[in-house]
């Protein structure tokens, strides 16, 4: 067969080259494989390179909670399973609205104080999918990002086709700066997040939506790394500081705190409606499997009534803390149940986190480029409710020997 | 406090409004809500608009093999349920790259006879990333889109930001006219779908494969209402006419045949490093719940081996078909397993759906804009293994009823 163009273009060579680059710049990702043991949260077992599985203590679960093994999150959807089978078997419209669906949405409107809710297959496609259509619903719409928003937020807003304009981390007068020099005319949208996940700060949000009211912008606020954590019913920092009806779309995930999988949005039923009628991401795809709607949904209702978890977390986040602290180890400065080390070398960071895996059995991921800024490289733990005293001391000890062996910087 | 903006943009009336273009249209969308009773499929349970729960016939799932009730797929997501808990707890760079997870992979790889296969937490997600990702690897690529392909692949042509040409549905003549045109030295690529979901026509794979070897491009085959029907061990249509080494990508879903979430790409394994390397929508959420995997790795392998299914749901549409034909009933021409039947009206395909579900307890979706061009409303029935001949013989005599009734046209 005549061919014209299959050797003028070498695509093999670019997809080389592309894989090449990221050897080069040391953040090529390989992952570690591993299985959590339910019932007995953090531990699991891990086995790349390993002759068969080996015991280790998980450090950086997003499973913040535990609630991934929360014996009415497991009866639930042992249930679902039992009862309506696997998956939905299609799209909201299409044979895929449950039951299950509908009283979820009724109780993350719920949990949130908004008059609606609506399921996306993750939080990473519930913000892609909302930012996306909310700017083309808002002809002319400038979406004022935070600059350590999320990748899901930066896909949508780029998508929604909207003007962006990044306000530093949580820097009001640069926020407002940025409000006051906009037409007043045209339509605006903060979007930012509550915890940080990368720094553990949190956002100030009363001051954040004096700026929306002051300049008529509507406010989008990422909770991903808040909702079941905080406020007494783990509406996430805007029900803790009661900030939630100041909040146009809060956002959310099934699948950190509440152990599951999936996200969400919350909001009036008229803006619920149109994300739910005009999203893409929203329409086209099949809806989240019955059964871990109904995890989810047991999750939810349990952290509403129950606060032993997050005060567990709290209280192991602030020991771990003070444990590194007192070991002259750098622990970062965190408002919340987030525990970052910082390294600020991107191998060095591989390094601790290879051995504290090899020789002590210690899973924690190294954090490089591009999920965080050069030269701040760093490891992140997530101590919950079922990490305890005796493997935070633990831990600290074999950071200490690292530390000492690879002759890392203490604490300033 | 002082207020520049709130009084300006009236954002209330812009999300009214666009809700009320949807009612003005006909096509404001009203989900059934409903529960499959497993065990029982197609039987189900309809909630809304009825007094308590209500028994139905699903006509309209995409579950179509029932695989989300096989014995051995509830089996394998309890046990994964019971030993490793709910959710993942990470992405897979942090923490939630599971033993499944990678097991799965290695499944699908073979599945499709390729190096590599990359999981996402669903087939819009695979199409979404791939196709956005691939694009930016690519400088300059020209994406080749068939007119009717799915949304979730026009989204990530879209967000490559690469120049797209459209060729008319399955046309080779256009396609080779549209590729003929372009610079020989321009990277290109083909999307299409192998069996599409709305009519149920099938993509020519060998002479599109032909035309990609002329003109130097690369594939990229969307095999979401193929795999598991299809090819002697559930490939899809690129398996059936073996042509799967010729595709560079195949991608395809978890969430339909195989019953259960989640989609997937398989090709060599340079391109899943690459797209596993540099696609937001893979790298930035959690990983799919292990349980999911579980379920799908079950129902891959159970499919891979057992052809009973495949067998099944062809008979049953073979059968559907024909008694609707004998029916003078307008059912589409088909060449697989989608039974449509053209209405040419969304009112008219709304009404026939409300009727079969409040009088005959059958549930069948109204397929209207945008899914399907205006003009061209229909029903689309999805028999499969488990509806049999009296089922068959009821819905037909239902629709005959109907279309008598409502003073419809017959088939041509
Ligand atoms: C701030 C933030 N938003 C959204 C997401 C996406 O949520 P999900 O994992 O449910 O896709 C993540 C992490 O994955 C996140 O860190
Ligand atoms: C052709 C096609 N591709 C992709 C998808 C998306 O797959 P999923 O439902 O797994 O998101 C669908 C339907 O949902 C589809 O019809």
């Amino acid at each position: 067969m005549e061919r014209r163009g299959a050797e003028v273009v070498d695509y093999s060579q670019v997809f080389k080259d592309a894989i090449e680059r990221l050897h080069e710049e040391g953040r090529y990702r390989v992952f570690i494989d591993i299985l959590r043991n339910k019932g007995a949260f953090p531990n699991a077992r891990c086995f790349a390179g390993h002759n068969g599985p080996k015991p280790i203590t998980v450090w950086c679960s997003n499973d913040y909670l535990a609630m991934g093994q929360h014996p009415s999150v497991i009866a639930a959807m042992e249930e679902a399973l039992h009862d309506v089978g696997a998956g939905s078997g299609g799209t909201r419209n299409i044979g895929g609205n449950t039951h299950y669906h509908i009283d979820l949405e009724h109780e993350l409107a719920d949990l949130h104080g908004k008059e609606g809710a609506l399921l996306f297959t993750s939080g990473y496609v519930s913000n892609e999918a909302t930012l996306s259509t909310l700017g083309k619903l808002l002809p002319g719409c400038i979406i004022f990002s935070d600059e350590l928003n999320h990748a899901s937020m930066i896909a949508g807003i780029r998508h929604s086709g909207c003007e962006k304009q990044v306000w530093r981390h949580n820097d009001l007068a640069h926020l407002e700066e940025l409000l006051a020099a906009a037409d007043p005319e045209t339509p605006k949208l903060i979007a930012f997040e509550s915890v940080y996940s990368m720094d553990g700060d949190v956002a100030p949000l009363h001051a954040i939506c004096d700026l929306a009211d002051k300049y008529g912008a509507l406010t989008y606020l990422d909770e991903v790394h808040a909702v079941g954590m905080y406020g007494p019913r783990g509406g996430g920092i805007s029900d803790r500081d009661e900030a939630a009806p100041r909040i146009t779309i809060i956002e959310g995930t099934l699948g950190k705190a509440f152990g599951v999988m999936g996200g969400y949005i919350a909001a009036d039923q008229m803006i619920i409606d149109c994300i739910r009628s005009y999203a893409p991401g929203f329409i086209f795809t099949t809806s989240l499997s019955p059964v871990l709607v109904a995890g989810a949904l047991a999750s939810v209702r349990h952290l509403k009534a129950s606060s032993a978890e997050r005060e567990g977390q709290q209280a192991s986040a602030a020991l771990l803390k003070r444990l590194m602290a007192e070991a002259d180890l750098p622990v970062m400065a965190s408002e919340s149940h987030i525990v970052p080390l910082m390294v600020g070398c991107p191998v060095k960071a591989k390094k601790i986190s290879d051995i504290l895996l090899a020789e002590y059995g210690v899973y924690v991921q190294p954090i490089n480029f591009p999920t965080v800024p050069r030269g701040t490289e760093r490891l992140r733990f997530t101590p919950g409710p079922a990490h305890n005293e005796a493997m935070m001391r633990e831990l600290v000890a074999a950071l200490v020997e690292i530390w000492g062996r690879l002759e890392l910087r203490a604490a300033a």
